[in-house]
């Protein structure tokens, strides 16, 4: 009964699977270094917050900046559609839930304003913040010059899935090769999660590749298409093709885990399976002053006949900088993330994000068995 | 400790086990096919509807088959054993839960009538609809000859297993090389789940073959009867067998995943694992007009001493069209099927079902973990 | 990091942990020998009731005899320790939930009567029944004879764990060469696990040999005294003991599958892997006219000091010959066993249990996944 | 896409994932020793008390020493910040929830004194108990003279993750030979994880290793800092490290197992995986005159700005004497954890604990199956 035919599948691992081991030698955490290097922009922190509605606009763009970060802001969302976003985001925030999902195909109908593309970036730089902005591959040659020219720092080209190699017959597709050799900004493209698909991408000369599909099982990429790569082996995958393309030329490109997280822990993990920074969307959606304004919806552009994803309610858990610096008064690893991260790497002797790529991580799944039901019946869990 | 008489299991993958991953090249889901073909019969869509009471009537039938589908009428159910069989239908609807079983038993006790069969066929017929039945083993012989000369297109032999070769000492078991040879039409036969089954009865001249038994864990024949085998699984090795034959004889005979699917992504899980179309109930009497008014039983003819499968309330989502086609207003993958599908194969780069098959997929297990458990108490998930 | 001193582990596979898959040819169920020898004892069904006080009495021991199968009555219980068991079964049923693990511990304390065990067994062969009876290895020399003279069929010896050589300085171990040569009836022992446990006791002379110590993960066995095999790669390991000594002297020592089982498909698992037979308790503590009155409890014999099992409520189902040979009311498995039997074997076209053991199975784990738990949100499932 | 880059990652496990299986030969519980021997202690028991504030305190530690097992007082907890201990203890078990992780972070703010840590040392000596007390590595310079003069009997030098090397600008980190060389008292050292990190600290000259690191899923340190492996995988790691040690230089340095214990079985599994004694912390904080009031919490420091681990209501269920020797009353293996040991060594027959390290262990995992969640709603189980 063997034949050349069976097909053969993988197993991949998300952070639910996976632990870190500490090392052998352990470093003071306040000497371990953490910042990411974009193009030729250098943050302190790795860490970005997502392109998402509920998630980044003006304020929280200049926020992040102001804290080492960098909050990308969606150019396809409210705030290039809408002059006055904040009634918009009040109306969402307001909804009922039973009625969100066709109040946000409903808003999200009204076209993107050039003008207003233009305005919110002058926004962002006249606070003196890194600004990066964020379009799908469909309207990046129509946007890209309006944002270059208005003074962005970094574009970021994203959807669900995106490919080097685009077959249409309908429009000519987006060559990323001809992208990057025409602006002067550094270029960061996603989402992919194979080896292969980015090898591809990072030779048509990209900044930094945002890493994640489907990331989660209960993410709808998943139950809708039947799409999706648990992170650590979409990170691990890609940190692969990074590693290969930087032997074969010498240029590095940082990989971008996004997506998926929950907790604090999870940073350290996409860290130690060879992420160079993450993009979070849920987190920092519960940030005070966050736009989502305690909501969080996982399509920026939800699609008429397709919808996948829908408000959910994250509530307002502290400031940015309590999430990103803490102190914490919540023991649940979402405040105070970069000291996680350098505790974490502080005990696996990493002194900065190169090494803690070589961490070393036990598959050890956070199944709920038996005798955790048990633990939970006596109380001894949370 | 070693011995040669260690019995080997091997491991089994379901919808929930796996994840496409997304390919290097992305295609527009406009310009995808996914047609199939079964005998000399082309379908613009590759999902069929199960001939299972609460899913097929005539009604249904028509429907799908205008909708580019095909839904298969049993002919072992109440549709040939009352004249009036929508009356029969409200009484199962509204019996209570506890007095079902009972009634299901007594109500496939009564005679399944040829001239039901003739004028079912007939009606299906008359709206100009491909015409597809459905007949158990043992009553094929009988029944065979009226349905092809009522005029059905496809005759489908179906049980829980169905084999190439059934020994009995009662009866002289059906030979599938017999009937396929003594009718004009195409037969389909299932069900089947392994390699060795299915390459008997590819060889037998049958123009498709149905995949799947007990495919889920919750399934009555794993737990009565503790046979099954999970549906990616059973249609890798069953896709094998048919390439195997396909390599060998140059016939095509496509496979057909049958059970099992709850939400669009496991038909794209199960295309990519090589299935050449797909059959589905329950997301079918989810269906305004579907004859379970709201209900699905599992069981055509329940054993009338060992029965399996009960009625469950599934509500009614939408229209055929919605489920089929969209727009939809849910974003749980119940609808829109087809414009998933063509999404995902997008996704893929493939531009029709034979070059799906050839789609990466991953083990990504979605099991229920601590994590999660910690997700949903903080509502970050639905 | 590599060292001769790491441990290995070696994965195990319990009833919830794999499926059978059908076979290629299919068998008429009403063709198949489901019937198990035991030393001179030819029982037509495959099938036992435990040794345990909530299930099996004199009335229980005639009853399953009858009907094919043998209720192995307990000689350390209930029945041996008291004139009047019934009286004492109804203070067992009526105790509150919160003292019944006291109340079990103080009637357990009763010095079994040689007198009893007389009469017990008497009773049993008085109605023309087969007789087997149960002791532990610590009585087995005092009662033996016993039991014999008064006309037993079968001595069961057994307890949690029994090995062919135990090691005591206060007493000289029990020697099964030297029990089975001074008796004339055939002797069954048991517990055991592995396959050389095994091997070691079928060579003692053994005419079978229990299979099972702490079979699921909720067993006290396992989370007191963390020990447990479980029953699939149990049954794997000892079928494989029993084959090679088959192939080295000719002599097949059946072995019988104990314990762990909840749904007849779990009887066929068993089959398939090996057993020649199964014993069950809880399934017939639910029969019209149990001892245990709708209760079971895991320990004839309550530890004073290290309590294993408590008291269970299991509620009554229907009668034994329902439970054994239906008709079935009900669809979840638990009645009808030996026609579930029957119809896998069918299945899987075993003409009998050597045939069946042959049966390809699967690992295919019914673990509870997000698509599970929407699907029960869903009410497509029960 | 084969790369040198990919990442592996290597299986572990923890308690709920295995089972021990039983022996060949079995052995009288009576006749097996189980002691242990740290440095010139032998300790009857290889059962330690964790140093926690909720667990031990001095009349904790007299009790465990005369109960022949060994408790651990904390120097950096309540007891040395606080005169009068037991006042602060009645504070914290009666703080509300909600308030209770600010009380922790503001309590342990309170410094460290000198003379009551030679007080708590000289109270326990005073009953005639072996003394062995707790530290952290940042305080070890400053109080193991201190502890040493005061007449203690052991010094345990643990936190989070211990290396035999610490990478630091601000401070000359502990160097463990120095420490072993300039003390007449054993020096036990942890936590640690890793067969490397573990022979690293058993070559400093410590006299015993505490092993693990976050074990649960649950546990904090997994969920914040991402960090941790299964106490298994963890024993059998670190076993394999003392054993080579062993080998090369014929000194042999035990191991304790530490945390994650909640059941006896548990610790069974703990030295067949290598283990030569257990460490617990909330079975003990169970017990009548716990210092924690029937209450427990994970951090003896909370870190003021990432606070890990709340208090947990784990109630009183019995002495310490029935907690280590029953009787029990109890079914669920938190009591008579030295019969259970006893027990099991002999079903495995195993004489000591050496010969136990070499019991055969499944990986058998305790999933939540449908199956199980049937026999849940069955009432079949607990």
């Amino acid at each position: 009964m063997t034949s050349p035919h069976f097909k053969q599948l993988r197993q991949a691992y998300g952070f639910d699977d996976v632990a870190i081991v500490p090392g052998d030698v352990t470093i003071n955490p306040d000497q371990t270094d953490v910042s990411l290097t974009i193009g030729n922009i250098k943050l302190d922190i790795p860490i970005l917050a997502s392109a998402m509605d509920g998630v980044t606009d003006v304020n929280m763009a200049i926020a992040m900046s102001k804290n080492g970060g960098l909050a990308v802001l969606n150019l396809e969302g409210v705030q290039t559609r809408y002059e006055d976003p904040d009634k918009v985001l009040d109306q969402i925030a307001s909804c009922p839930q039973s009625e969100v999902t066709a109040l946000l195909q409903k808003l999200y109908q009204e076209p993107i304003r050039e003008d207003l593309v233009q305005e919110r970036v002058r926004q962002i730089k006249a606070a003196g913040a890194v600004c990066a902005v964020s379009v799908a591959p469909a309207n990046t040659k129509r946007l890209a010059p309006v944002v270059e020219k208005a003074g962005a720092d970094i574009l970021v080209v994203a959807s669900t899935v995106t490919s080097a190699r685009h077959i249409s017959k309908s429009e000519r597709g987006l060559i990323f090769e001809e992208l990057c050799a025409s602006l002067s900004i550094p270029v960061v493209v996603g989402n992919c999660v194979s080896y292969s698909a980015c090898l591809s991408l990072v030779k048509t000369g990209v900044a930094a590749v945002l890493i994640g599909v489907g990331p989660g099982a209960a993410c709808t990429s998943r139950s809708v298409l039947g799409i999706g790569v648990p992170q650590i082996t979409a990170t691990i995958d890609c940190a692969a093709a990074r590693d290969t393309y930087f032997e074969e030329t010498g240029r590095y490109v940082p990989i971008i885990t996004d997506g998926g997280f929950h907790r604090g822990g999870e940073i350290s993990k996409a860290v130690a399976a060879g992420a160079d920074g993450v993009m979070l969307g849920s987190i920092f959606a519960q940030a005070k002053g966050a736009p989502g304004r305690g909501y969080h919806w996982g399509m920026a552009n939800p699609h008429p006949a397709l919808p996948r994803g829908t408000r959910i309610k994250v509530g307002t858990t502290g400031t940015l900088e309590q999430i990103l610096y803490g102190p914490s008064s919540l023991t649940n690893g979402t405040q105070n993330l970069v000291g996680a991260l350098k505790n974490t790497m502080g005990l696996c002797g990493a002194a900065n994000i190169g090494e803690m790529h070589k961490a070393e991580m036990v598959i050890a799944p956070s199944i709920i068995t038996e005798g955790k039901v048990w633990q939970f019946a006596q109380g001894q869990v949370k």
